[in-house]
């Protein structure tokens, strides 16, 4: 499969933009006009999930609906509408001894996903990975292989159609781990390997691949509010990181709240966020203003709650906020709200997580949120991508040098 | 060591340019006044390379001289003459809710070196570490250990007297390779890995590491002499190609030529390569051709002879030179000589390889010829880095975000 991969994507590497677009756009129609088939696919896996007895939120992103039919196809005639990185050109200079050198940027090649239940997964990752001119091994969850296995089968006769390999998507058909671990061994034939679920998954993944991986452990989420900041606006950002949608990596999991302000501004924000379910657990001057709030344990700090719960510790300064967000973080996601321009910008700068906001809230580490368009994730490990991968980031540049007969001295 | 590295780290990362130039500029004229004692550690590691049988080409590599002095020397000074990366804010939109996105520029954090006897990779190493805002660990060969802590003996306390960590620069003090399989699981701190060496080494580090590893296992470099080329520079730039230096990576392994051209140019260029001293083993029509020509066999087409050697093959045209490019390059360096407008502008898209020329030596794949200054080698895997590295691709991106209250609908 990887061999095959790979020769298909030095065909898929030199496709022009409009074969592209239209494949994802027809592929999107046909997931419309098959969604009976799909749904009755998914049955199948839904079946087997009962009798392993999956979790009901397990089985819950296992069901595709008549609502993921749609979000999958508008997703595809999303990324058919972003533009085409492959093939431009930058950065030209002209060398003193006449040579013409650019970079341009060219497709990564094969990419691996692994992932988990998720069956959107596969046409989200698919769509991404041939907009970007590469090919794709897709290995979902077990449970998922009969949905997978009709999302891909398809995709392959669109492919065909359009005069392209129906290597460049594939599933690996085979539902026991080992299949992953040989997926890992191929350094020879897949450039990159992206894993898509909980941290067990990527651990697993990390320390079996001879390839190199795009990965994000977990998001541990900070809001640093700063003495002399507007408290409503505050107020309203803080319970937006935290509550608007508490399961998601991005949320905010420990708020930072400058000592100057925490008596005023704690209650109100103490308050709202009662009202809507979340428990707080505190650092003790926290405790002490907050009389609803838990005693927090050093356990607390860096944990990813992923749900209705916040940490809540009460600083000296912005140097202890920075010197929190460093030692606890996850360099995924941080923010301060201030009105210090000094400060404002100070923050950004020694903050060292892929996403840093100021007045914002942290829900806007998002692909789409921040421009890019779909998104293949969010990287929290610096090399190659750092913070939401886009198409571009399932590309790379080479260098392409113009001369007119120019050796070395 | 390694957890120092990343503390270390965090501080390099928010020290301004004339400070980091300003220790580059005081190493370089350390290493000048400290020479005789740089070349008396030398020469302990010599006694023991004598007592270990080292073969002459090793301990020549290893071996300090006033040269070696001026070059590691200067090599700094170029360093600090760099543009510096490090903050530079780039690709800023204004999204509709009015959030003002950007990606700033950042270091990497904490890099790994390892690599073989040169003493003077410590020195050029550190000097792009240490302008990118990196710390770094160097893990020379066993048998350099003696220059290498001498080497960074002179570093550490020109760091201290700058108020910087001496842990931003550290060599791993212990012979055993057992250290090296040690250095790779830091994956907790160390962000990248850079082996420079043998491909045997690169293998060690490539199936060991936790780490990401960016790397550079060999240089099938190739030119192709396409129809209608013009002759005499198709001459200069295959012989510079290949005899210029043929010991380095980007010297050129395999020549293809155009068959309508064959019978007129190979005479010429064979002419050219016995004279000085290279063998030439030929394709069937190359032996035809070319009296002195040895019969190539299929180990011919994939080697990597770093010597004066030329693998020869006649095509029938640019596709089966491409497609022979693809079967047996390294994705390093490949050139095209040509006349033809189209066809060199399909060479370049097509060809998947960190340099593409045309009308120009593989020689020029470096990155000072290249125009990025100094490199810390050239990478044949696609992510991160593809070709030279220089001082940019020892940094990354994040994401700075500016607001004024923006919340998530």
């Amino acid at each position: 499969m990887a061999k095959a991969a790979r020769a298909a994507a030095t065909i898929m590497a030199r496709r022009p933009t409009h074969t592209k677009n239209r494949v994802l756009l027809k592929i999107a129609d046909k997931i419309e006009e098959e969604a009976s088939y799909i749904k009755t696919e998914n049955q199948k896996d839904l079946g087997r999930a009962q009798k392993m007895e999956l979790t009901n939120a397990m089985i819950d992103r296992l069901t595709i609906t008549d609502a993921t039919i749609t979000s999958m196809a508008d997703g595809l005639r999303d990324v058919a509408r972003l533009g085409d990185p492959v093939g431009s050109i930058s950065r030209t200079t002209l060398r003193p001894n006449g040579l013409e050198v650019s970079r341009m940027r060219i497709p990564l090649g094969v990419i691996g996903i692994i992932y988990e239940s998720r069956p959107n997964v596969t046409i989200d990752a698919a769509g991404l990975c041939l907009k970007a001119g590469n090919s794709v091994i897709l290995r979902g969850g077990s449970e998922s292989l009969h949905s997978n296995q009709a999302l891909t089968g398809i995709i392959s006769p669109v492919l065909i159609e359009a005069g392209l390999p129906k290597e460049a998507v594939q599933v690996v058909p085979i539902r026991d781990r080992a299949a992953v671990k040989a997926l890992l061994k191929q350094e020879e034939f897949i450039d990159l390997i992206i894993p898509r679920g909980g941290e067990g998954l990527i651990r697993f993944v990390v320390e079996n691949s001879k390839i190199p991986v795009l990965k994000h452990y977990k998001g541990v989420c900070h809001v640093y509010v700063d003495e002399g900041a507007d408290l409503n606006m505050a107020e309203d950002i803080c319970f937006n990181a935290k509550a608007q949608r508490p399961g998601v990596c991005n949320a905010m999991e420990t708020m930072l709240v400058h000592k100057s302000i925490a008596s005023k501004f704690l209650p109100q924000m103490a308050k709202r966020f009662i009202k809507a379910g979340v428990e707080i657990r505190g650092c003790p001057e926290t405790c002490q203003i907050i009389p609803e709030a838990h005693k927090a344990g050093e356990e607390d700090w860096p944990a990813e709650y992923l749900d209705l719960i916040i940490a809540l510790r009460v600083v000296d300064n912005m140097d202890q906020a920075i010197a929190h967000v460093t030692e606890y973080g996850s360099n995924h996601t941080d923010a301060i709200v201030t009105s210090d321009y000094q400060r404002a910008r100070r923050f950004v700068r020694e903050v060292d997580s892929s996403v840093v906001l100021v007045n914002a809230s942290t829900r806007f580490n998002d692909g789409g949120q921040l421009g890019l368009g779909a998104e293949m994730g969010i990287s929290t490990s610096k090399l190659h991508a750092f913070g939401p991968m886009g198409v571009e980031e399932l590309t790379t540049t080479k260098f392409i040098v113009f001369g007119d007969g120019q050796i070395r001295k």
